[in-house]
């Protein structure tokens, strides 16, 4: 069985690209560009709270991943740098192959470089400290959001919520329908490009990872605006749409997290330039909604206008 | 019980003091200063491994940040920055005061900001990730030792390791000696003075985690040189000095981790500069060895010059 020292050589440790020191020292060296500023997230997964424990590793590696370049798209920020915290029963090696296979796939996507980290015995879990640059005044904060502006969402959301149902037994999606979701559950794919296109043009951002209500919730609270988000204008997947349970599929649409779209905001002058930059792209993205003034509340209106109950709210991990 | 939400808001939500963004956005925003290069490192403490279920939570909160304090401390950075992932099995509110407590209050005398991070449930863990600026050709890597270079060491090693042997039940300390081993195990001191007042001094660095023989292994690796170290040179506290159990004693003091003291190098000519910073600094400061040509193996010599074994190597989180 490997080393502590063996697994971090084997598996986790390339020639320095980008940073002026990597792997291997007490700490690692980089150089942020004196015009720009630096975004740092760090996102946790934990077995048996956000994956089973026979998550395919590379999948996870690929999730782990996904989830802070998420973060830095919802920001606006181009990614940089990871650091990685493994915590694992065993140092099995086909494990860690498969989940640095899947890590550094997406990192090589994206040039993330993987500058340092930690690995120790325990139960298995990850956290990865992403980090990313841009250009201080273009971030887009969960606090731009201003009254009677736009509210735009990429893709769409409760596919992966929907695919966690059918694996806890709550519906049978059929083959086709179940391929999509679990897709959308196990590997999402950080919209980073739309991310850095968006500055300029969004005046706040949020990734969906909460669910739909929840995040649009953070939005509004570091804003002070509300908000109203028509039900029927939200894009819906084939898999959400053909769903047999309608209920479920509208908590999955409203409520279920792990999607990683972006929900942002803009005035409504922009509106021809979100339209052009969809194109551009190659994403759809659909005015859902809109801010209001007043208290911070989603308000989900039905066709006609009236509220409908947004159903169960967002994941918390000290509740659910 | 709070919610993840609640947890975050409560008790690890502050204002932004030096960061641009800190808690509560997707990321943090920072500026670092044009002429300083950014120093990234990332430390990981897991139940059962790094400490038991029962430890004192503002000992762990001091402790989980004390361990990269030492990271920056050993490359000569300035600490900046800090995001943490926490891992609990509930949100117990005594248990994140405690930990709150522990941790704001070493940040606050380093002048760090804790700028972001993520809690959810599962199996006790603590994954900090820290930054810190330093002028970027000053960093004191691990590779930058050469041939017939003195060796120094802060303080002194074997305590941290000592008392955790009497918690094991393998020595019986006296009174004086377990608290002042258990101190130095439970609440290390990150030597961060020290380690800026080292640049243009110190030509490599370590901080002292696995145990001396070990970490002056990862040195003499990085660096291509061997190295000897003079046994009956190297400071002992009295609690290992007044040990009943001598070869107990001695491993504590090669291969002891967890002490977090500083072992550099620094060229001859040096010595003198080295003798006016520890008085400077208030630290006592040991020539404990020197570099020499050769392979990249540490060896222990009694005072007649003789190889003694250097006993168990360093920590092993997948061996031990």
């Amino acid at each position: 069985m490997p080393s502590e020292f063996e697994v971090i050589a084997r598996y986790f440790t390339r020639p320095a690209r980008t940073a002026m020191l990597g792997v291997g020292d007490d700490c690692a060296l980089v150089r942020v560009p004196a015009d720009l500023a630096l975004a740092v997230t760090t996102d946790l997964l934990v077995e048996g709270t956000h994956f089973v424990s026979d998550t395919d590793p590379e999948k996870l590696g690929h999730k782990a991943l996904a989830v802070n370049l998420s973060d830095l798209a919802a920001m606006g920020a181009d990614p940089r740098w990871a650091t990685l915290s493994l915590v694992l029963p065993e140092a099995d090696e086909a494990w860690l192959e498969g989940f640095a296979r899947g890590l550094f796939e997406l990192a090589d996507r994206f040039g993330v470089e993987l500058i340092g980290g930690d690995t120790t015995r325990g139960p298995r879990a990850v956290s990865i400290t992403a980090l990313g640059t841009l250009p201080p005044g273009l971030a887009l904060r969960r606090d731009g959001a201003r009254e009677s502006e736009d509210m735009w969402l990429s893709g769409n959301t409760g596919d992966a919520a929907l695919g966690l149902a059918h694996l806890k037994g709550r519906v049978k999606l059929p083959d086709a329908a179940l391929r999509h979701c679990l897709a959308r559950l196990e590997t999402p794919r950080p919209l980073v490009e739309l991310g850095r296109r968006l500055r300029g043009i969004a005046s706040s951002a949020i990734d969906v990872s909460d669910g739909l209500v929840a995040d649009l919730g953070h939005v509004l609270e570091r804003s002070g605006v509300g908000a109203e988000v028509w039900l029927e204008q939200l894009p819906r997947s084939r898999a959400i749409a053909e769903c047999t349970d309608a209920k479920l599929a509208r908590e999955c649409l409203l409520g279920g997290g792990d999607d990683y779209e972006l929900l942002f905001t803009a005035p409504q002058q922009r509106r021809a330039a979100v339209f052009t930059l969809a194109a551009e792209v190659g994403l759809p993205l659909t005015r859902i909604g809109r801010t209001v003034f007043g208290t911070p509340v989603v308000s989900v209106l039905d066709d006609a206008g009236r509220p409908v109950s947004p159903g169960p709210g967002g994941y918390d991990h000290f509740r659910d």
